[in-house]
């Protein structure tokens, strides 16, 4: 099932697609060309976003068929056959982009997650995201992320507490911003707090923070502040991961570690709709 | 200004973003606190999204004042303040990551398409975009090539015919195809027709095409299809076009050169929003 | 099939006329009374508009069965009986309204678009129709336009380029105006230049425009100026069109007369809903 | 002010009008130019409109000053000028075709119905529109029909009760349906009964109808029924109504002439925007 | 059937309620589980909504069934199985509180309806409801009176004329306003007037006033302003109305008595969803 | 500031109010009449809902002033000004009504909130809301909760763990269900489970429960409960909290006590808004 803002980015996405219709289809293929098509795999990948592609073919013609091979999750080969689409012609191939834009960023996030995931594999360290999520594409993201074998941090500003730098010049201390979260916030919410030093860390311990998030700390650091936590709090780290360093740093014991180009700079991945 | 799919689109995006609304801003930030913030570059890039992020910030809160320091299609450099924002505390931290997003991801097109203009300098082929955009984003993410020197192909199914192998399948051959338009196609519109021979493009030449797609092919066909081509129609080179090949593509003579790339897969440039 | 903003007028049709419900139905009609109810023709017509009526009842009612008995295009005499509605009598009458006024209005459009094609008849000049639609009814303005054996101009300011006398006045001149949109503009789109006079045409033709608007000039000018643009550019004729004078315009060798009143002001055609 | 539904109409006109933007503005128009421009008569008429024309200007863009000369229901000379638009030329071009298409046919609706208003003048009867209003158009076009010096019948089907032949069918008699809209309908609200002959008038009397319309009844009838209802019920005449027959309609003495030509077949009036 | 205004509140209610997603049910519940739950009435009730609540499942889950055992206006002692929902449990549990969210306080507006209602059997007096309802909740909560057994005032602003002191004030006195009214008001609209003593009411009944709203007067000027009416005006008694004045009120021979506590504060009832 | 939920709301109550216009008004008060008036507290109360009343006045004519003379939260003796609306008459009252809807409801849940407040004061008990808000005033119920001292549960399914009955139900047992649900839960949520008795309490606090909910436990049982969790866990009791038992339940000891009927059985408040 697909979240009303999916569905409405959808819509958003179709409209400004077709505009007044697609002008190639209808002055080229007869009104009553019918068409079976399949969607294949043109390099190897993780499959995500098949609930956003069959939304994208019903909302254009609620006639098409949208078959689907492969659950989001699946890791496929180049060249496998992920749905079949029939329907009438000018209908398939009017949705068509907008289905495949979908689908090849939402794999392509969940690909590139999947890369991350295995390069810690073992070391207990999660992979999480962020809220560097495409525009209205929060909720398939996240989930694209969850394909790739991923873990997802907070989905809003509304479901956690995150205290950064910011928040602390705001409040007037670590200490007085978590205080001021525990008295103010939503007692069903956890408190995570932004530290870039040591000594932050541990001001945020003794003021009751639930999680740290550790700022662009080198790795022997990031190892110091996870023996400092252990037993009062989970830790994160964040900044400068990538593909050579974060193996490094998932060895530093931290419970999470967030990547913000999972969703912000995941190449896209090539995958075609074919007429048989 | 700014269109209103767009509006819509930052509509979308801080909808999920803010859900019930910014708990950790309502808990540690008081009420009446009021930020000066700066827009930074956290590296080089081709500046682009201005207008979305104004539209975020003033979504968010009318009051917060957003004082741009640059025009989109500024080359950046690392270091460079982008724009100056003033209101309550609270907004600015609300409107924060939705207004970065949009920078961060139309930057990018922007800078990545500079790079592909600037590889191509001299030889008279154009960078175009393609309707491989991010869902929602299509007006954004074209302004964002233009920013970044590139020209825009057709916006939406409706403001061009680009005639591809389906419909020639859909028509019978590239003759009939190209007839059928001519015939009901709108007298405004060009007709484009993707080829992948060279009999194909002479066929679709004798059928009356405007401009000739030369999908894949190798760059000493290529050359051959622009001689073809000469004072007949233009021509666009497609496939397999990156960074490594577009100089040795755009040799041969081609108007144009089309890049899915640089509206799917521009990694997200660094930006930061810092309190002063 | 029926384009989203058609489907939005419809949505908006009825909220208007419905409001908080259908108070003389409500209190005369019992709640689960049946109704059989034929649509028919009043008068000779064209038909038009038989998807925006079936979304009507359908919005309104989805257990209403709408089945139709002549498709958009045919040509009608008066008595004959268009489609037949069944379902609750509470519904049918509640949606009658808005349907006839839909099938109507675009039903006149059709009907007298094709008196104005009929009169052209073997001159070899189309009609076509303008941006002159009532609001929100673009789509099926157009469609009723072709559903009469007309043509469609542009159907929007994006996806054609016409230059009239003000963006003349704008850039400077008819040769800047041209040069300026051949640079600028979308490489998918032809060019088409207002002319009042032959000079402008001569001037228009030198500096490559595709198409030529001859703007309310007698027959002996408008004669002139297709010889002008013989071979070279695609001649359009417009104001002054009216029943009286559209052979006259026809026979001086136009490619196309544009008329506005097709869509602005077709008196609406006779349609009834009858109970059985 | 106006109504949240004209609002959205404008906004559904202007998406429909405006797709991914004005091509040729936007190649054709330097992108700072301001524009001096006035609306103008370009033939004899009512006035109407103005508030739609004022929000489709505002839509566009705000910056745009929209300064009437007229207010609506102003009797205009050929010629005159109606308004004043000065802003960004781009802007004003690109809202110029739909402010027009509002302003020409609501000023078409006036217009023609001052031509009723004033051929049934000194007879006491008032020419009153029906709900055959152009889709999305219902506010806008009740307002013109006021402007021309016209009454509104009423504007939906939920302010007013007018049984039919249909109701009656359904309600098994003219005397059951009054009686059953007398106990279920809303008390606010009275109650109108078509009759088709001089007995269902006298049934629908009996019955304790408010007023009676009286349907495609010849003179001499009508002027019977007249008789008929004096003291017990107002009357309105229905049907057959045309520039030809009003005079003598309502000469029979009813109260209302309800006239669907005003709003479904009103010609728009020519009505243009010149640059200064 | 539901009205659109109805739906567009389900939506509301239903993106408030359930946000990025139902944290609880996706972490706990399997994703193929399947649920039979039944909605019951914890107390005894007079039920109503039961439209609302089958659009909340419909909405969250089109696979749901739901099944009703009882229609709106049915009176049901404590313990009566109201519906049963069988579909995906994390559906049903995410939809769960929305429906009954509706349930609660539409059958709390019928509960109290008809305790109104029975305390007045017998007098001849009607209960009717005022427009303090609950925002956007009109149309449901107008039903819900009618299931309990009360009669309905005007549903908007639009279908009703009540004249109160405000516009007495502005019109210079009752006699002017009603007169303004008789010029400029729909002649499908009866008019009210509100009066607060005897002068006013004759004052009101000399200008033709057809209802009269006898506002906060005690029962003997209720008794002496029914008199005054009798024949000439139907009567309404507002102010001052509760549980035990109401039969009272009554009995003093007024057609309508209005209760804005109706569905302004009428206690929720209790309902449950109880999985099976 | 006032979010889009309520935003869109408030435009929804408009709409159903306002219909097609103000009848009234409009027929009987003259188009350039200006309004003074005063919102008036007509009994004592806890003030809530200022920013949706100034929303529907600033909707409805974005020329009214709305000046505040108290801000929310506020406790007012009978009689007391609120606020002052002054701007175009008719205006003015369009809106009143809707205005004065919200204002009455959200002062009504704020007063009964604080009513609770007091009664548990020295207790070191919160009163907190539940989900059972009225549909689409969520956010305004909320802070009105706030308004009145009261604290908020989570305010919707996404930010917070609430495992209950038919959760357990699902995953086998508590054990299972709160494993997981820290498997698969957000880390920035806390998870709160259902309990019934002292058994069920134990199994909670051992599967590592943040919060127990303790479901209508007698006054003894609750006790004991809160003994147990002492340093394990928080609290909260929920069902059969009234005005009489509401004192003892917090003398229990539990952190917190959640009141459904702040929300959905409020009963409004008296608010006027009175013409100068």
């Amino acid at each position: 099932m697909i979240s009303e803002t999916s569905r409405a980015l959808v819509k958003l996405a179709l409209a400004e697609d077709i505009g007044h219709g697609d002008a190639t289809s209808r002055c080229c293929v007869p009104f009553d060309a019918q068409a079976i098509a399949c969607i294949v795999a043109r390099m190897p990948l993780v499959l995500s976003g098949m609930s956003a592609a069959e939304e994208v073919f019903r909302q254009v013609d609620a006639s098409i068929v949208f078959k689907p091979f492969h659950l989001d999750a699946s890791v496929l080969p180049k060249g496998e056959r992920i749905a079949m689409v029939t329907g009438p012609a000018r209908s398939v191939l009017t949705a068509e982009r907008t289905a495949l834009n979908f689908l090849q960023a939402l794999s392509g996030i969940a690909t590139l997650t999947k890369t991350y995931v295995d390069l810690v594999d073992g070391t207990g360290a999660r992979i999480v995201d962020t809220r560097k999520t495409p525009p209205g594409m929060r909720d398939l993201a996240k989930a694209a992320v969850r394909d790739g074998g991923g873990h997802n941090h907070r989905t809003a500003l509304d479901d956690g507490i995150l205290i950064k730098d910011n928040h602390i010049v705001a409040a007037g201390s670590v200490t007085q911003a978590v205080q001021s979260a525990k008295e103010n916030g939503g007692y069903l919410l956890r408190m995570e707090v932004e530290c870039a030093t040591l000594s932050e860390v541990r001001e945020a311990l003794i003021a009751g923070a639930d999680i740290i998030l550790l700022d662009n700390m080198d790795t022997d650091t990031l190892r110091q502040a996870v023996a400092l936590c252990r037993d009062r709090a989970r830790t994160e780290a964040s900044g400068g991961v990538n593909l050579n360093t974060v193996r490094e740093i998932a060895e530093t014991g931290v419970d999470f570690i967030s990547v913000g180009a999972l969703t912000h700079s995941a190449p896209a991945v090539d995958i075609a709709l074919d007429f048989e």
